[in-house]
């Protein structure tokens, strides 16, 4: 009897017809049986949001041979959500990939990143998950040189356990002519966002502020996610989502006096 | 001459009328001077998302004697954003409270949470953050045996560090007969939704998908912070946003060799 093809559930938060996921899709097709939910509309910088007050829906839309793929309404949350508990409540992904996102995920850039987000929540489902991140922007990217690490990526995740993780933060610097030096385990660098904001008035002379800021490195270390991007290394950080700060529980110890 | 007083900023995910944020207002305008930014529509469960692709506004409205307060358009973590950069550029506020949410925001519910993600946003900016969460989600629910408690919280925040940590996700639960048995400093527990959908078809003979789910504990251990809220008392996580799963890093090593 043929061994049964793994599952792998493919999404996303630059939307159904975004060329990185179009390279995911071709790449894991070679490894397992693909199921595909995305949202249908740009979800950038929607983090861990989910949708509560309005009703959800999906649409089944054609992108290559043999996949079962859905647009969805909603966030990329809310699309794993119905992946998990709608589409595939009868057989549960061997593995989750998100992305290729069009643009970095490394460092503090996981808690606002929508295809990240996604990733985690299949984490959160028991399920192996990888969000990978190219770090450049545009939609005309070359992305060929990067996917023969990123099946392999896929393959490793196939067959290993990721210890007590279960999702994987990938990144890709863009490197193109260079090419890859190779992969990197890394811990999650310390940097964050200097956020400014483009002050205007709009056409009818009332004020508007809209999103802009750099990025700042506060991490003098070198076994961090950013320093192997920038040595031309893929970066690879086990995540979680616990939260508690360990070190600091004894800390506020005396909070319980109160 | 005077001592100048701390300043806190104030913020939620619920929206300016919903009755925590005002309770909040009361208890903090004790402690200091106060700046308010909450959004002007429900924003329960955006997690740590942020507005790129439109324009954001705030506009002052009236909450409380000597109070500054603004509403934003966009999500919570675009309220704390613009009150850091825009309004707060040259005084950086001494700390910031969010909530009191309407409902837990214990455990797993810490990374969909408006409330927290507000709190975290302002972490990562080194502002001392707490986020509060009534065990309750109505609008009619009693706040006031829990006001002492949260008073005294804001004061130990404005007197002592956090440790390392800058994040405090602070949950009380719904005992206003009993009373509080008092504060514990807890881990986050280990729990998840498990997800179930309500499907069903609209007007038009579409179908559709609304989130429900039942809250799932999987954590046997006593020092956590369900565990703490089931006994009565106020449960503290110190909270951070460096997500590395540290102890699965040599697990995944392997994936080096590639």
């Amino acid at each position: 009897m043929e061994k049964k093809k793994p599952l792998i559930l493919v999404t996303n938060d630059d939307g159904m017809f975004a060329p990185g996921i179009k390279h995911l899709i071709r790449v894991a097709k070679q490894h397992g049986d693909i199921v595909v939910v995305a949202p249908d509309s740009p979800q950038s910088g929607k983090g861990h949001a989910i949708t509560i007050d309005e009703p959800l829906r999906l649409n089944k839309v054609e992108v290559a041979d043999g996949v079962h793929a859905y647009e969805c309404n909603g966030t990329p949350v809310d699309c794993v959500k119905l992946a998990k508990h709608v589409l595939l409540k009868d057989r549960q992904p061997d593995l989750c990939v998100s992305g290729i996102n069009h643009g970095s995920n490394a460092s503090i850039n996981i808690i606002y990143s929508g295809t990240l987000s996604a990733a985690m929540e299949a984490s959160l489902e028991g399920i192996p998950s990888i969000g990978f991140s190219l770090l450049n922007y545009s939609f005309e990217a070359d992305f060929e040189f990067c996917l023969t690490h990123i099946s392999k990526i896929i393959e490793f995740a196939l067959h290993n356990s990721f210890g007590d993780s279960k999702l994987l933060n990938v990144n890709i610097p863009y490197v193109p002519e260079q090419g890859l030096k190779g992969i990197k385990v890394c811990r999650q660098s310390n940097a964050r966002w200097e956020e400014e904001f483009l002050e205007s008035k709009d056409p009818r002379d009332r004020p508007y502020y809209w999103l802009t800021g750099k990025f700042v490195l506060e991490d003098k270390g070198e076994d961090h996610d950013l320093h192997a991007l920038e040595q031309g290394y893929i970066s690879v950080v086990p995540s979680m989502h616990d939260l508690t700060h360990y070190g600091a529980l004894s800390a506020i110890e005396k909070i319980e006096e109160l």
